[in-house]
């Protein structure tokens, strides 16, 4: 038997085509932001060389260096951290009113900032979050077609494959993320269609039972009722943007999704799996909800990034998703630990501290209903952390009471195909 | 005799220093604006740490991607290519506005776009330089502190060191930047202070003299006779912007410059080195100016290119500066050839098409006082080339038309020491 291996080359342009084609689905006369590390030239330069070929009338690349905000907070003065100038996200909103679509690439440092205080960190992090909040808003929204996808910078393959030499711990990490997004399938585009179908069929069937709540439990201790948002809505997959644009949100995306109701949220939930945010790692964290908030939290390490986090203000001591994952989607079958949410958060069944998405609730992007339903609004914060573990089991709770298994070992046991 | 070489690391700390410091000669509770290159990475770091260990405010560093715009170039529809939005220069007005200063890295590749049709080069070109208008006003009044500084691209240094492999020729060229710009001294901050004090001796004494008229001609056929604005002001070295910062607009520096009048240039120009301008190389220019304006031009090779520039306006084919540089400033005394304004200028004495500075003219920021003095304002383009040799004389032509030597065979015959 004779295989042809496809060159990284091909891949990465492949992968290029999709972050375009499926990710944001550009139209013809679109225009695009793009926002990627600064190691990402290879990859951004072939994203624009795709949307120009799809039509766009404009693409805007911005690259990121995660290393200044380090550079930051260690030689910066409390002014310099303190201070966001009134016009940071002007630009930003400008895109948004234009009707740019978004793409952005991610692959930074889990644990980049794991030397900084974490004060330092949260005052910054509360200002940028008040500095872009139209510009989130928006995003959560929907308002525009958007897509966050992955590339393999050397600094988090090197966490990702401590034990391999950086070069080649990138290129396992390359092949991680053309396999969990299909970039290695001869075609990428149709096999998406395939896949945000089926997941179309599971987040229509859930919508139609409105559950009042849902169980979810665990070996390691999660124990965890959460209410569900009146006239929730399951998401999952592709999505429709406000512009008309059917794209889809995160590649890969194994999840579906819902809002929680703000106050009916009950029991222990514990990680599956570290968190990285805000660039330092959160290990082994415990939660105890109780009325929807926050009652009581731990965590091996990073304890005191968690503590920031959840008292950001009210919403983020509350949840604003719970998402639904099964053991044996791709990235859980790569059995790697990526520290990065876009990869965990879709190997596992999770949830989210903090705001909702409004498009989780029918109607919900007008604030009145979304707040009448029960979501959670307003939170500056909303940081998914991963609970799911291959022996989860998550029931479905009817308005009657009922209990309806959902997962078993942390497997769908719907049939819905 | 033991010699200690500094280290790679050392110098480019060093240099940033110097960028920091003598380049824009950052406040304490100043703000600053760093663009570089995309591979500058190391360098803007560095320039942030030494910037936040000044005191800085903010440090807001925006990488620059160049084959982005040969993708634009090379794949985008001629809508995309003539697409600039209306908010492209918004946010660098803001941080003019809040008195950013900047800090530029140049390093591109000068012949980046020669497969490119100069047509849609020249359309991007224009409308960019519409768009920026009112930030290259600020600048060019030097409303807030800038500097325009080099690193060592690969793309760039294989175009200086072409037999080098890459590696050898970036750092060649490094050592290149290292030398002309003092950072391989002891301490660059205090020998710049020397040699701008030098330049300001040299400014001090043309300004006095008021010459009418330069007179420059080489062997290379240039035999140019260049007006001079009424009250016009030479400048070199340091500047003190609107801000009342001391600065030094170009690492390296060694010209002086002042402005021409603009219906009072006559004879022939021709080019001692080739015009790297929008990324097209420019070879063997020969321009014939009668009563300030373009008569006649061509070139070897992108002549084209040439002709954009010149057809840009009617400012575009008149002068806008004449610079004076000793054949043996340290740029000189490499013996490269950089492909690169900002080097190849301050090995040579040059002429500029386009807009004038108006501090180059007494009280020329106000619009009348330089329209009145024979400044030529208003041009899009402000493009420098090339034009004195190591056989170049220069003669200052006095009110009463009397000639005195400035510099014979490439050097000053001043003596002001
Ligand atoms: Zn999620
Ligand atoms: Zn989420
Ligand atoms: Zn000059
Ligand atoms: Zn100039």
């Amino acid at each position: 038997m004779t295989q042809t291996l496809a060159s990284f080359d091909t891949l990465l342009a492949r992968y290029a085509e999709l972050l375009v084609r499926t990710g944001v689905n550009l139209q013809p006369g679109g225009k695009v932001r793009v926002t990627a590390p600064v190691e990402a030239t290879a990859l951004a330069r072939l994203v624009a060389r795709a949307a120009y070929r799809a039509g766009a009338t404009d693409v805007r690349v911005v690259y990121d260096d995660p290393h200044l905000a380090l550079t930051l907070f260690e030689e910066g003065s409390d002014e310099a951290v303190g201070f966001v100038p009134e016009w940071a996200a002007r630009e930003r909103e400008a895109m948004v009113a234009d009707g740019y679509a978004s793409i952005a690439i991610v692959g930074e440092d889990p644990a980049l900032l794991s030397g900084v205080d974490p004060t330092r960190i949260a005052t910054r992090s509360r200002l940028m979050a008040q500095a872009m909040r139209r510009v989130s808003e928006a995003t959560g929204a929907f308002a525009v077609n958007w897509t966050v996808a992955a590339m393999a910078t050397p600094a988090w393959a090197a966490r990702v494959y401590p034990d391999l030499p950086t070069e080649d711990a990138v290129a396992r990490l390359w092949q991680d993320i053309f396999s969990v997004t299909r970039a290695d399938l001869p075609d990428p585009v149709a096999a998406w269609a395939e896949h945000t179908a089926r997941l179309e069929r599971l987040t229509d069937y859930l919508n139609r039972q409105q559950y009042a709540a849902l169980h979810l439990s665990s070996e390691l201790g999660t124990d965890l009722t959460v209410g569900l948002a009146q006239n929730h809505v399951w998401q999952g997959g592709a999505e429709t943007a406000q512009n008309g644009v059917r794209a889809v949100p995160n590649l890969p995306t194994d999840e579906v999704f819902t809002a929680p109701h703000r106050d009916r949220v009950d029991g222990w939930a514990v990680a599956s799996k570290p968190l990285s945010a805000r660039g330092q790692l959160i290990e082994g964290i415990r939660v105890r909800f109780e009325a929807g908030r926050v009652a009581e939290f731990s965590a091996q390490s990073g304890e005191a990034t968690l503590r920031q986090l959840i008292e950001t203000d009210d919403g983020a001591a509350r949840l604003g998703e719970v998402a639904l994952v099964p053991a044996s989607a791709p990235v859980a079958r790569t059995a790697a630990l990526f520290f990065n949410t876009l990869f965990d958060e879709n190997a596992a069944s999770h949830i989210a501290l903090g705001r909702c998405y409004p498009t989780n609730v029918q109607g919900g992007t007008d604030p009145a209903v979304l707040d009448a339903a029960g979501g959670n609004a307003g939170s500056l914060i909303h940081v998914d952390w991963m609970i799911g573990t291959p022996r989860t089991d998550v029931d479905g709770i009817t308005q009657t009471g009922e209990r309806v298994p959902l997962m078993r070992a942390g497997e769908w046991v719907l049939s819905l195909d």
